[in-house]
């Protein structure tokens, strides 16, 4: 991801849950799944896929999976660590309480989505 | 757009601002043009294009035009009137106003982005 693409997320790295350590190719989740929370990437490289097509490459502070707490919808993609990853999981019921308390939090999920809707209009 | 598109919008497009109407083939905004406002729809069809590509067709309580808004880039996409249409705008400021108090309609916004999203990745 390019610089623009780094938004307010890494305070949320720093919470208190623990953290989930992955090693290069294992699965964070898979297309189809049902979703029960979000991530933060707090170090390592993270590959989202659809099929055998990359998405997108994320890394430090990027946060992922939130679509499908958003919408209900299950995991329309495949998340992959391709390094070895730390990741802080988010709960769906921990993120309606920061978008409720934090507006720029919301914010900066709908800018992270509009950024990602303008990469993949242009892809199409 | 199908059924699950109806996000809470439709309470927008009661408010006292002036409506703007527009005849078949009017252009409502440009590709590459400056964002001052989002839309609401009001009634009609409105027809989102990038280059000769159509993306969407839009109706009654749908809004458009957020994205620009939200990321401060210029207009991802060109918006043409397919019918009569009238649309009422939403300001920036009035926009970060609702997000901050209406946390529920952060929620809608982010609904439909991530629809748009999983919409145009199935189609790359």
């Amino acid at each position: 991801m390019s610089d623009e693409d780094v938004v307010g997320f890494s305070f949320l790295a720093e919470s208190n849950v623990p953290v989930w350590y992955l090693k290069p190719g294992e699965t964070i989740f898979k297309e189809g799944e049902a979703a029960k929370e979000l991530y933060i990437i707090q170090s390592g490289k993270v590959e989202i896929q659809v099929g055998n097509r990359l998405l997108d490459t994320l890394e430090a502070n990027d946060i992922f999976g939130e679509m499908a707490l958003i919408d209900g919808a299950p995991r329309s993609a495949t998340a992959t660590a391709k390094t070895e990853v730390a990741l802080v999981p988010m709960s769906k019921k921990d993120f309606l309480s920061l978008v409720t308390k934090a507006p720029t939090f919301a914010l900066d999920v709908m800018g992270m989505l509009a950024r990602r809707l303008r990469t993949a209009n242009r892809a199409i």
